[in-house]
Parts: C-alpha cells; structure tokens; sequence
C-alpha cells in the first residue's frame, strides 16, 4: 500500500539470466561444514553424517500472497520460513535451502532486490546456507519454489502417536489469520481512498504473524535440553484442526482437544470480536501460524508443565473413540478441518 | 495439436489439494535404502553414506513449453530428465526428486494424471523415488518445480579443467532445438488449417530429441567402467557454446573447438538444410540436448577413442590463448554464446 513512485528500475533483461543470478546470491555466505560446493555448479555438493530431511514448497501469486500488501522482502522472509517449519516438524536443524524464482518482466530488477533481501535476512537469522535454485522468467506473476534440506539424528513423524499421549501445541494460534483480515480490510479501504492513511497500530502483532511468521529452531533445541522426544509432530501451516486431523489419521488414533485450552494472544481475541468472528474457528482452521503440534508421553507431562512456550491442549485416544472437540460449554463435537483449500477457490 | 475432444474432465476442486496428492502419488513406489521416508509427512527422510548433489529447475508454461504440442505425459518425462541430467554431470547417480506442480483450473484431473505418468514413467526407468512435493493452484497456466538429489563419492565440478586437457562430448548436438522448429512450424501450419494431417515422419529422431529427452545415466556409469574421471563437466542444456564458456571461465582456462568434430545426426543437418540455418549454429546454441560435455587428462585418450558414445571436439588452451572456434575453412574465431536468454523476450 505503500509504494515509492521514485523507485529505481532496472529491467532485468540487462543482465541475462546468469548475471541475475550471480547479482543476487553475491552476498550469499556458506557457513555449514555440510555445505561442500554451494551456487555455482551443475548441482550443490553437501555431505553429512546423520539422516536429512527435505522439503519443498511453493508459493505464488494471486494464491499465496498479495503483493498490494505483502512487501517483496517480507515474501523472501516468508519462504524461507514456510519450509524451515517442516524441517523443524521433523526434530531436524536446517542446514540448506535451495530457492527457485519466475518473475515477469513487470518486475524491475530492485523488486528481486528486495525479495533476495527477504531471504539472505531469514538464512542468516537461521543459520541457512542458501546452495542453489534457478530464476527464469514468467507469462504472468511472481512464483517462490524453496526446497529446505536439515539434518536429524532422530527425527519424529506424524504417524507414532498413541493413546493417552499428551496433545501440545506451541506459541499461540489464529493471529496469522486474523492479521490477513485486517490486511484485506484495509486493501478495500485503499481502493476507495487512496489517501487514507491507515492505522495499524492495534493490529502490529497479528499483522507480523502474517507478514513475517517465524518458524519455532528455538523449540527444537528446548525439546532436546529438556530431554522430550514428541511421538508425534507437525507444523501448523493449515490451522490446528486439520493438523490434528494429520496426526490422528496417520496415527491411527484418536483425540480429546479442549476449546477452553486453545492459546489466544488477547489482539486475537480483539479482533476476532471487531470482526464478529469465531476466535475459536479462527485458531481451528486459520492456517499459517507456522507454530508446532506434537504430542507426548503422559510420563514426560512433568518436563513441560508450567513451559510458556508449551499449552497443553488434550490428549489422544483411541481410533475408535474418534476426534472430537471439547467446548466451553463442556459439550463434545466431532473436529472438523476446514482449513485453505486452495482448489476449491 | 491431436486432442481428443471426448476425453474425461474430472475437475480438481473434486478431490482437494490432499486427495489430489495421494491420487496422483499412489502409484510411486520406494527402490532405494537411501530413502527411508517418501511421501506422507512434513519432510521426506534420507540416508547417505557418500556425498550428495542437489538440484532444482523450474519449467514453466509459455516460457519452456508449448502446450499445443508438447504432450503432458512428455512433459511429466521431461521434468524429471532435465534435472537427472545435472545430477548426472556432477557424476552422480540420481536416486531421489521432489515433484512440486502448479496448475490452474482449466487443466482436468486427467490431465495431471498424464502429466504424473510421465513423471512415474522416468522415476522407473531411471531408478528414482519420487519422496515429496507440493500440489498448488496457479491463476494462470502450469508449472513444475522438480528438485533431484543423488549420490556420488567423487564429484566432478565445471571448475577443474587443465590446459591440454581434451574436450569430448557425448552422443550429438542439436536435435532437440531442431525439433522444435518442425514443431513451431506445425502448429503454425495447425493454426491456418486444422485438418491438415501432418507427415512427421522425416524428423521421428529431431522430435524425439525435443519431446522426449533422455539424460545420460549410461555415460556416468561407463566413465566408471572405463576408469576414466573427467577433470571437469556439465550437462548441455543451454547449447554447446555456453557449456563451454562456463567450463572456461570457472576452470580459468580457454580452448580451440573444431567445428568439424562436432557431433551431428544426419537429420539435423537435412532438417537444417530444409530452414536454412547453419547445422554449427544451431549445435553451438540450440540447447536442450541434455548431452554431457566434460574434459580429461590427455593420459587418458586410449581409454575413449573409437568409443561411439563419445565425440573428442576440441581441447583446453590456457586462459591467454583465448577461447577459439576452428573453422571447416581453418579459421579462428571468438567463441560467443547466445544460448537461451529467457529474459530477452
């Protein structure tokens, strides 16, 4: 919304594709002693001595994000983060990540700029060697592909969870989702005047959530120290329903999750209620919080009691005694995921 | 340009994004005791004991294909052949890829169907697993993102190339850049008369080499039969010519190139002859062939001669002596590529 009409532009076919490329990964460091050979090669070279884990993700335009409002270095950032989270989902350190772009000749070169920007801040910040990826150009819009590469010596699926098992989730849920509400709310404002200055004061944590989401490294290393394997984990990139959907079905197991347990920062519960929205809708299928789900064995209940990172949500149980939703009301309902069907647009 | 016009149209939105996933993914099996988790979680789970290549390449519709006459079972095919191909030139075997696709909703669920046979077609014949990917909605035409990892315990960099050293190049040049005139000049033909049933017959081997390249697994393995490891390679994506320039310039080195020793099917030269285009040019800069280019110690000559999978068509000079091709008429000229400029359209 915020848009410089003095910007320089360079058109980015003055510098072919290998000068873009080399142009925008020339402050790229290699820091892993994984990291034999990085950009530069047929292929990257990486050696390591425990079990990797990879990923790959893509986000695009018009589907993903909107660029009225999503700054370009914000978007880097953003997918770099969306797929360190899964290599955090799996109990592994992520060590590399390849990124591929296809931009239209729209953009100017200082646009790539700008997103390269994004993702050279979220690799140092992470400890990220980038090693590779690809730029063409594309008939239309922006489009990201980030491949993520970590490294495990014990990593943790979806599919180990048992009954009795505690249900955990980290940090809080539904911010991402209500911070794009209020991003699109002030879209339609500026289409109708452009000159209004918004105030988003009120609104600075959950527009962060979505603008600049973290992935939880911090939570990865404080389950190591506190010596907790989860049996079962996954990243909230769809909203906590379907995520514990994930689990169950792949599991096979049921659960127990508890409405009153769900954790709501109190700007969430704000603008869910300037909305006239659900908090609890919100947080179940909002998507994009990137925190993790995981569960535990009832014995290691002890390690994470009285943790701010952890909120202790339910538990599992048995396949047969399905998934259901505890409400405040303490009356039980089937979970349902509604989560973002990308398809169904 | 040959539709069926009564073909099934299942639309996408039918299954969602995870149902599409698992219908599309059902039929990938595991080979390799690499992979130890494919499809199914936040991240695919891998072990290796040697060193590790990897890479990605973005194909886009309207910039690296033509859906009027590229089938999507080739497509499928070729997504994966262009990214084993730079596993290949690392001297790498390939062993695993992540397929992550985008697609709008003009394209039926038969038609990814077709795509991801293709896909499983070469994961079989070349050995691969297919461990992961993304499944997303684009707002305009189809992309595919393909990631490959492989295994090598001696790789070969573009970087190593010594004076003297002898220059060799697998299989022949420019077909597959032929072949896509014949196939522009058809649907140029299509567009003025739809009926007309177009004889194709002279250019089987061009078309072939366009639609459906293979990458040159074969090669990796005889140069190990052969006790041969080159001092440098990369694969000829982007024409002979450049291929060359970055062998060169990261091996700091230059080389005279003999036109005549270039490699060229007969039917490139009558489907040259018939454009009136110059065969050198086109195998100079045609691009996508998907051969490997590499260079060897001059101590291991006996080891390749009269080896039919192998062309010796020059050798490495020192940086001074510049980079020179020698003409049929023994000329000496600068070496220039034009290669493929995506961002010159």
């Amino acid at each position: 919304m915020i848009e410089d009409k003095n910007q320089a532009r360079t058109d980015l076919s003055d510098l072919g594709e290998f000068g873009l490329i080399d142009h925008l990964t020339k402050n790229f460091k290699i820091n892993h002693s994984s990291t034999i050979k990085g950009i530069g090669d047929d292929a990257a070279v990486l050696k390591f001595n425990n079990k990797i884990v990879i990923t790959t993700d893509l986000l695009i335009e018009g589907v993903h994000f909107d660029l009225s409002y999503v700054p370009l270095k914000h978007l880097g950032y953003k997918a770099v983060i969306v797929n360190l989270s899964d290599v955090y989902a799996m109990n592994a350190k992520a060590t590399q990540i390849t990124v591929s772009i296809a931009v239209s000749n729209r953009f100017p070169l200082e646009a790539l700029e700008a997103l390269y920007e994004g993702i050279e801040t979220a690799a140092k910040i992470y400890d990220i060697d980038v090693i590779g990826g690809d730029t063409t150009s594309s008939t239309t819009g922006l489009l990201i592909s980030v491949t993520a590469i970590g490294e495990t010596e014990n990593e943790v699926y979806r599919s180990e969870a048992k009954p009795n098992d505690l249900l955990v989730v980290t940090g809080d849920l539904g911010g991402a989702y209500m911070g794009l509400q209020v991003l699109e709310r002030e879209k339609e404002v500026y289409k109708v005047n452009p000159n209004n200055q918004p105030d988003l004061e009120a609104y600075t944590y959950i527009i962060e959530r979505q603008l600049k989401p973290e992935a939880r490294k911090d939570i990865i290393k404080l389950l190591k120290d506190l010596n907790v394997k989860p049996s079962a984990m996954i990243d909230i990139s769809d909203g906590l329903s379907s995520e514990i959907m994930h689990i169950c079905k792949q599991s096979n197991v049921g659960c127990d999750l508890y409405e009153e347990k769900i954790p709501l920062d109190p700007q969430v519960i704000s603008t869910c209620e300037e909305f006239n929205i659900d908090s609890t809708t919100v947080a179940l299928n909002g998507g994009e919080d990137y925190e993790l789900l995981f569960t535990i064995a009832q014995e290691d209940y002890p390690k994470i009691k009285a943790n701010p990172n952890f909120s202790i949500i339910g538990h599992i149980k048995e396949l047969t005694e399905g998934l259901h939703l505890i409400t405040r009301a303490n009356t039980k309902i089937p979970l349902k995921a509604q989560g973002w069907k990308n398809f169904n647009a």
